[in-house]
């Protein structure tokens, strides 16, 4: 079957959503292991100026919410941003991938060249066609924060590797 | 016109390989401005059990490199791997982008079912479909490398932000 704006986007998001969550496992673990406080864990940032854990799952989460929403015209659930705990932000992937499964792959297939536009920082917008905001704009944000979650709790010394971050690559 | 495999990857792999030849200029000036030892940087690890900068380069230039080639059926050009300074890594994406420019769109297009073969760490191999192998380990492992390179500079103290990142995103 041939590639397709849907076969694009969601496997891709599902996958590495559900990776991420994997993490968060991982994550626990070490904290329980620890015996640490899990607040240096989820607020811990990589530079003053980064966003610190918790925002990095949650942005990789609205990613690929916002990004199917848009291309298939409907609007997207609109969660509070208040989760804290790693067993919070397990729950709001959990939230997102149901949400995903929802979206008819039919609404997806066809939006190469439907303009989208969306918010840029607090106050512009951009308008890019559907493939292109897929490949150079979800896609690269969408990866962005799950690789730097990744690299948080790397660097923090979780028990973490390339594999877990692969996890769930199928066939 | 419709997504295929050619446009889900060559425009990707090269924007983002673009984006991270611009954020080796902003570590240039960063070593030019600070007079500190560049190596500190280029073989700087966010845990010592992870690759440093250099090869996190190398790799995101290989995921594209050997995405390409393995999908497209060709043999692609072997580079020695000895880049040390950040001139030298510059390089190396400019002779991957030039290799990408090489590769035409048809040989990519319709690999969607094609089997590929590649190897996984140094003792073992894995079999994917094309389609899969693209979304699920080409992209995802060129997006980890790239975005680790970011998150090293960042931690560092470069002057990096999203908007580097993301620079060569085009509508």
């Amino acid at each position: 079957m041939p590639i397709s704006m849907s076969s694009a986007s969601l496997p891709v998001f599902q996958t590495m959503l559900g990776n991420l969550s994997h993490m968060l496992d991982k994550a626990q673990a070490f904290v329980d292991a620890k015996g640490c406080d899990p607040v240096a864990l989820t607020q811990y940032r990589l530079a003053p100026d980064m966003l610190p854990f918790t925002r990095q799952v949650l942005i990789a989460c609205d990613a690929a919410k916002n990004g199917v929403a848009r291309l298939s015209g409907v609007e997207a659930p609109k969660f509070a941003d208040d989760e804290q705990t790693l067993a919070e932000l397990k729950a709001r992937i959990a939230k997102t991938l149901a949400y995903l499964a929802t979206v008819p792959a039919q609404t997806l297939d066809g939006t190469e060249a439907k303009d989208i536009t969306f918010p840029v920082g607090k106050d512009s917008v951009r308008t890019m066609q559907g493939e292109a905001y897929l490949k150079q704009w979800v896609l690269p944000n969408m990866f962005f924060h799950i690789v730097t979650a990744y690299n948080i709790l790397r660097h923090n010394g979780v028990d973490l590797g390339k594999k877990d971050y692969l996890l769930g690559a199928a066939a």
